[in-house]
C-alpha cells in the first residue's frame, strides 16, 4: 500500500506493507485526510519527527474485533492513551503521560492507504455528515475545546486573532454558541468565510484595538500573536492560546501581571461536540477546502498547503 | 518635612512643603513604611519613574473630613481610582483605567513624613496588630489576591517558586488556608521562615521537580521563573504569576499549549483578608524584618534592601 513519509524535511510516498492491527485495534481504509499546520510544522522539524504523518482523517473500518464497526465510516481520536492512569480515568486521555499520538508521537499517521487505531478511539459518523466535512472533526474538536476550558458568559464579545483554519473554526464555534465574535486577520478572502457566518471581521492593517476584549482567542500561529493578544485584552480578561509556535516566544509579562490577565493553553478537544456541530450544519467547512489530491501526490499537496492563501488541502485514498 | 526622592536611579532626601490634602483626602503622618521590590525596580527605571516612591506604610491620620479618622492608625489602599467607572462599580478600582497609584503612578508615595490619600482608601487598624506587622498589609493583600482569583480545591498541594518576601507571604497565606505548600528557593535562611510555618521547603540546587504540581505560584522575581514554573506544572495545571519582571520574558509556549496550562497574572489584592490574617496571628512577618532606618537614611536603606540576603527594610517617620 502507499504511505506518505516525512524525513529530513522531505515528503515522499513509499510502498509499504499493510499494517496488522494488534488486539483492540481496528484496520481502517483511508477515505480522506486533511493536511494540518501541525503536519507542516512536523515537516519543519518540530518534535524531531520522522515517519508517517497525518491525524485528520475519515476512513472505513475494514477489520475490528467489534463486528458492528466493520464497514462503518469513522473518525478517530488521535491520542492513544493507556486507559488506566489518573488522566484516562478522568476521561482526559488527551493528557495521558504515556500517550502516543496518531501521526505525531510514536504511532504512524493517517496519510496512508490503511491505518490502525484503537477501536475505542473511533466515532462512527452519522450519514448526514459528508466525508469531506467530517475530516474537520479533529480541528473542530480542538476549536470546541475552548468552551470546555473556560466559561464565557452568554452572548459575550469574543475577539479571535488570526484567520487561518483554526481561527476560522474557533470563530465559527463561538458564533454558533451565541457569542458576538470579532475576527481579525490579514486575508480578506479567508475572513469572508467568517463574515458569511455572521462574524464581524476586520482586515488588520496597523494597530489592533487596545484593551477592548474580556475574551481573546489567539490563533495567529505567529510568535507575535501573544503580545498582540495581550494588548487587546482588558484587565482581568482571558486569552485562549491556540497557536503552537515552535521555539521561544518573547512576551512582556508585566502587562499580564499588572492587568491580571489569564492565559489558557488549549489543544485537542472531545470529538462529540464537533460531530454535533457538523450534524447541526452550524459550521461552514466546505468553503475552507482548497484542494483535493490523491495520496501519491503528497509532496505537491504539502507544497500547496504551505502557501499563505491556501486553506485545507485533502489527501484522498487511492 | 522630609521626603525621599528617586530620580535618574539616585535616591535622595529632600526638604519639601507639607502636602495639603484636597477634599476627600486625609493627611497622614508616616509611622513606618516598607521598601518593596517594586521600589527597587522603580529605582532601576521601571515605569520611567521619578518622584517620591513608597506604597507600603502605616500612618496616623492628622487631618480628615471624616472626624472619626483623626488620630487613628491606618493602612491605605494604593490605587486611587475614579470611583465611577465600571471597574470601580465592581469594587475593582485596582483596575480603574484612570487610576493613580501611591508612589508608583502620578501620586507621591509614602516615603515622606506626611502623605495624602483618599479617605475611602484607608483602613483603620485594630489595636492588636503592631505597626511593624501592619506594614505588611499591602504585600500580604497581594499574596492573598491569589485566593480571590483561583479556586484551589481544599488541602491541595501548591508549589511556591521563590523565597523572596512575596514568595514567603504567598506560601504562608496558602498554608494558613490549609493547603499543603512546597516552597522552592535559593536561600536557606529565608526558607527557614517558611519551614517554621509548617511549609515543606527545598533549597534549589539543580533540577526542579517536573510536571508534579497542579498549582504553582511563580514568585521568583526572575525572568527564568516562568519557564521553571511551566516545567513543574502538570497538564491542565495553573500557574499564578506574581513576579513583575521588567522587559521581555522568553517562554516556550508549546508546553503551555500542549499541556493546556493556565497562567494567571496576579497583582494587588483587597486589604480586608490581609488585615484578618494578621489579626489571627496566622502569618509570621516579624521574622521578615531585616532593618529599620529613619527616613533621612533612605539612600542607605535602599542599598541595604537591594542585598540578596536582606528581607524587609523599614523607613520610619522622624
Amino acid at each position: 500500500m502507499l504511505a506518505v513519509h516525512l524525513e529530513n524535511r522531505r515528503v515522499s510516498v513509499k510502498r509499504v506493507p499493510r499494517p496488522r492491527p494488534p488486539h483492540g485495534f481496528a484496520l481502517i481504509r483511508l477515505l480522506c485526510a486533511g493536511i494540518c499546520n501541525t503536519d507542516l510544522e512536523l515537516q519543519r522539524g518540530y518534535y524531531g519527527f520522522s515517519g508517517i504523518p497525518g491525524h485528520e482523517f475519515v476512513g472505513e473500518v475494514v477489520e475490528a474485533s467489534r463486528r458492528n464497526l466493520i464497514g462503518r465510516r469513522v473518525v478517530g481520536e488521535i491520542n492513544l492513551d493507556c486507559g488506566a492512569c489518573d488522566w484516562c480515568r478522568k476521561r482526559l486521555g488527551r493528557h495521558c503521560p504515556t500517550r502516543k499520538v496518531l501521526g505525531i508521537v510514536k504511532h504512524p499517521g493517517a496519510f496512508r492507504e490503511f491505518l490502525t487505531l484503537p477501536e475505542r478511539n473511533l466515532h462512527v459518523l452519522p450519514d448526514s455528515i459528508p466525508t469531506e466535512q467530517a475530516v474537520f472533526v479533529e480541528p473542530l474538536a480542538a476549536a470546541s475545546e475552548i468552551l470546555d476550558q473556560v466559561q464565557i458568559p452568554c452572548s459575550s464579545q469574543v475577539a479571535v486573532l488570526g484567520d487561518g483554519k483554526l481561527g476560522l473554526l474557533a470563530a465559527q464555534v463561538l458564533r454558533a454558541h451565541g457569542y458576538r465574535v470579532h475576527q481579525f486577520g490579514h486575508h480578506k478572502e479567508k475572513l469572508r468565510i467568517a463574515a458569511r457566518a455572521g462574524i464581524a471581521t476586520e482586515v488588520v492593517h496597523e494597530r489592533l484595538p487596545q484593551a477592548e476584549y474580556d475574551w481573546v482567542v489567539e490563533a495567529t500561529g505567529s510568535p507575535k500573536g501573544l503580545a498582540a493578544a495581550v494588548g487587546m485584552t482588558r484587565a482581568r480578561g482571558t486569552i485562549i492560546l491556540k497557536s503552537t509556535v515552535h521555539g521561544l516566544v518573547g512576551v512582556d509579562s508585566a502587562p499580564v501581571i499588572v492587568n491580571e490577565i489569564t492565559l489558557v493553553g488549549s489543544r485537542c478537544g472531545r470529538f462529540e461536540p464537533a460531530i454535533e456541530l457538523l450534524k447541526l450544519g452550524a459550521i461552514n467547512v466546505a468553503d475552507m477546502i482548497s484542494e483535493r489530491m490523491p495520496l501519491d501526490r503528497a509532496p505537491a499537496a504539502f507544497r500547496e498547503a504551505a502557501k499563505p492563501a491556501v486553506m485545507k488541502v485533502f489527501l484522498t485514498g487511492c
